[in-house]
């Protein structure tokens, strides 16, 4: 609002006179064109910027209702952390790594490249909304992290790794295929991320969670403690945040939306992605009640998830009854799993490994259910190939962190809560414990 | 992002290129055809689709807060359950009962009729987008039967409920006017559901509220308890949502956005709905503190809804004087029915039917007051049928369930609340209770 | 929806078949008229409003979290109040007077002036679309004051100055540079408000801080007292729904979407937003811990918001470093300046005024720095007009009402909490406290 908004229509026709020189006129004229299929495809990285963007807040609820009171505010701290340093550190490096000439290899380049100048936007979008959208993505893999290790790790190590997730690793992972590097080459289909983004943050959060064991109260004394989280509504606010962001995870994963087809592929893909979470949900629940004669509302909110992640590698070519049988294996993999991870004594706070890890890999190896244009041969190649870098990269970084600066809080900052012992900040000071 | 996004625009041209037979290069041509009014108007079912999605998170949040905190997580569990199933439901056969072949009747028909494919959407909007906007519209309707029977009604018969509301009865409602139904050859009119989606919901509620009996606490010794809700800030957090998402309710309600008249009149409803929200508000808290002396903070929440509720019948039309008015008599009503469903002890825990039932008739009684094209005659009688059809229906199929599966939870689970007795899970397992 | 969704088509035809009269015909014919600049700058008018809505809810639920569990349902109480009467004073008033013939000189017309009907449209934008921008920005300056003065300030005398900001003191400050005022002759430059809103509202709650005086237990016996907030998640989930909204507040502060260069800019000023506040937390992190020892998160809270509130001013011509050293700096200032507050016995109950006020100092005259159309003199004599002006007026009407109505609440009240003595319903009345 740099001027009267009234007189904004003649201000741009002003600067369009003023223009002296024949290069600036043509400058000029090229500002002031409209291309309605460039305004179009940069909407939509826009808004499915934002819709993933509100993702971070969406994790941040989900794992603050799941831990307990004394680490909340920690949690919170991190989550607005980790969403920050990813915006920066793909800034930094990241974008250029996962996008500029990988051609069919391996990496980008580290070396940086200014985003280009309104002026110079003469593509299909505005390269800046791009840009946008792609960060919001590389957040959600480190968002993932978080929920997983809550509750017993230290704030900067974990900041450290979120660095290193956002700035390389993701990057990495995200050039082999949407960068053109070799599993594009091969064919590997992954559209909007079930491998490349979820199973990406569910290896590093595996990696993370074996070196640094379970919570000290979890396992002890040879049997299963639940610490069940603090606040169901904020858990279940978080779950809507997520569902609503996916639509733009998904959707804006279509990438183009300035022709009939395009605009018909979102709108397909926003039902597909209903009807999988939708679905995730109503089988978790019959699952519940079947095996626990309860309705455990995590699982509700975390087959939901499941849902969501399953279709993300492919949520365009199900028919609606594909969408549904996709969504519900999500389902029925979180509730099968979940348990699983406990008699491993893998301690997964919010469910994030079997959210994310194991619906992203049967997500992406449901690709070729639904199209033909993938194999299972290519799509597990896919998911090796990313499980095996991730998880072997993440486990020696961990493992570095852990035997130097360390990565666990003493035994006696877990008791008292991180809260008070890392951010001198209760999250419910006021409210008296039961325990 | 199936591919490297660099390549797109070459993709695209190149699945063009080659395009071998006659056919397949028209379909194609067809496919890559770009309408500006087709893109428009899909990203208006979309945006007012995500926004009305978006109200489910509201209800969920609001009615976590108002309940007390030993039936939470069971309200939290209700939500996301009923969403999931709403969507499912719509799928399965509300969408068809609403939709197709009404035709001046009574109702579409059951037969599935598959979603048009990609190459298929010749219209002037994607088919999928315009499912996905009216599935969430349904999914509202059964969110508002949900806060009015908390914290006694079962799990289960509550989601069997559910399921007849948004598979069937719901879409009849709709198929009277929006199908091309009876209601709409009369000329009656509900611009976006003051009584077909609001009232609908209400006198579902209402059905049940009377059949299933109020809370034992609440008209014990023949004097009125009140049950506080457990967490104000959620409940007004879900009103901020609901606000929010009601201009997706109402303004996609235009159904159209590729013409200035439809884009201006998208921004006109945009700006009553806000303004009859607000005035909603005032003379809720002006009421409040004359009556009181004291400003009920629900009774500012529930007045913002009701002025929502009652512009929904018609945004359009009205002056911003006119859409203050319809929206403060929404507050009235609000201030002064809420007492009055406690004198005819119908327990109505947040208030859902003096906002979605008797704000949403007046909403549809106020209609002719700006709009010329309809008439009190009319308007009444479509309040009528759909409330005597709605009602009856409701009403038996509350009695089949209560007198076979039963609907109410035992005494033992009310004290002890549904979270520990249904879902197994406590919604703030920390806190230490005050009672 | 008022027809059969399946008949819009048609219907609009018909519209424009039987348009009879040659005046009526060409109106019709300019209803049906679809021009994309028209509608792609509506619709960036009517998403950016939302967003800017949305922080609405955002404040509410950062303020909700920063106060004691006692004042939570009033501090909702007043979030959702001021929004609603600054959405029926901007349209009473405040609209006229900031936009209406203001003309180099320094406010508008009182003269109420009809909204422009569908068929008035003629511009680059609906009119309502661009009323419902404006007026969500208006309720922002309101919500700023509403923070700092918590916890002590009586209801009706703090919705009395609402009623003043948003009708008529906020408009004066906004007609002297974005009506076309004398600032705005001079050069002044402030894109998005960080001055025009941001400052306004700080100046205005610095005043009543003044006025009003700390609350009792805060710097009791002379020495500083934190009286640390309730609930840290929904702080955090207030500033998450404020750095989103910002999106839409800076974004649609372009006031174009409909040329690749508008869309372009649009898209940079997301990026450049994004790293600001990105910026603000991880400066603001670091010097807690160098400081401190310890990472406040309501540090990091504040340097997200002080990071945003410093981009606003200029958040188009900024490079990407750019961006974040002037969010950084808005870390910075954060930091330091809530002490300073704490020292001169001012007490902002959650720091808003070095957020909005000191912050948005920082942001105004920042913009020399990367846009050579502004000058640091004018720049500053901006600065200095609106301080002056808003911090007098208010100064001068928070003490005609401190001397008459009374704006404080008696000390019992403070003691007891002002949900029991002005509410009359606690926020949590079931969690017993631990005071």
């Amino acid at each position: 609002m740099f001027k009267a908004h009234h007189l904004i229509g003649a201000g741009i026709a002003a600067i369009a006179l003023t223009a002296a020189t024949p290069v600036f006129a043509q400058e000029a004229e090229a500002a002031a064109a409209a291309n309605p299929a460039f305004i179009f495809n940069t909407l939509l990285f826009l808004l499915g910027g934002i819709l993933v963007v509100w993702m971070a807040a969406g994790f941040a609820m989900l794992e603050a209702g799941m831990v307990q009171a004394k680490n909340v505010s920690m949690q919170c701290t991190k989550n607005i952390a980790l969403y920050s340093i990813a915006g920066l550190m793909f800034w930094l490096i990241g974008y250029n790594v996962m996008y500029e000439g990988v051609d069919g290899g391996y990496i980008g380049t580290f070396l940086p490249k200014a985003m280009p100048a309104a002026a110079g936007d003469t593509g299909d979008y505005s390269a800046a909304s791009d840009w946008f959208f792609q960060m919001a993505f590389c957040a959600t893999a480190a968002s993932i992290v978080s929920g997983t290790l809550a509750e017993r790790i230290k704030l900067w190590p974990f900041l450290i790794f979120v660095a290193l997730l956002t700035g390389i690793l993701y990057p990495i992972i995200g050039a082999w295929t949407w960068g053109g590097g070799f599993l594009n080459k091969m064919g590997f289909l992954d559209f909007a991320g079930s491998s490349i983004v979820h199973s990406t943050g569910g290896w590093a959060a595996l990696a993370g969670a074996i070196l640094l064991g379970a919570r000290t109260a979890k396992y002890a004394d040879g049997k299963l403690t639940p610490l069940p989280g603090s606040n169901m509504p904020l858990a279940t606010l978080g779950t809507f945040i997520l569902w609503l962001g996916w639509f733009g995870f998904n959707g804006a994963s279509q990438l183009a939306f300035a022709t009939n087809a395009d605009a018909t592929a979102v709108s397909t893909i926003f039902v597909n992605t209903n009807l999988a979470a939708a679905a995730g949900v109503v089988v978790a629940i019959l699952l519940s009640e079947i095996l626990y004669k309860k309705v455990d509302l995590t699982f509700a909110l975390n087959g939901a998830l499941a849902g969501l992640v399953a279709i993300t590698a492919e949520p365009l070519t199900p028919s609606p009854v594909w969408a549904i049988i996709i969504g519900a294996i999500g389902g029925v993999i979180v509730i099968f799993t979940v348990p699983l991870l406990d008699r491993l004594k893998i301690d997964d706070v919010v469910g994030a490994i079997p959210v994310h890890l194991f619906a992203g890999i049967w997500g992406t190896m449901a690709v070729p259910l639904t199209n033909s244009d993938a194999t299972f041969v290519t799509q597990a190649i896919g998911v090796g190939a990313i499980g095996g870098f991730v998880f072997i990269v993440s486990f020696v970084f961990w493992a570095l962190m852990k035997f130097t600066v360390g990565i666990r809080c003493t035994p006696e900052q877990e008791l008292k809560g991180l809260d008070v012992t890392e951010i001198g900040l209760e999250a419910y000071p006021e409210f008296k414990k039961g325990y």
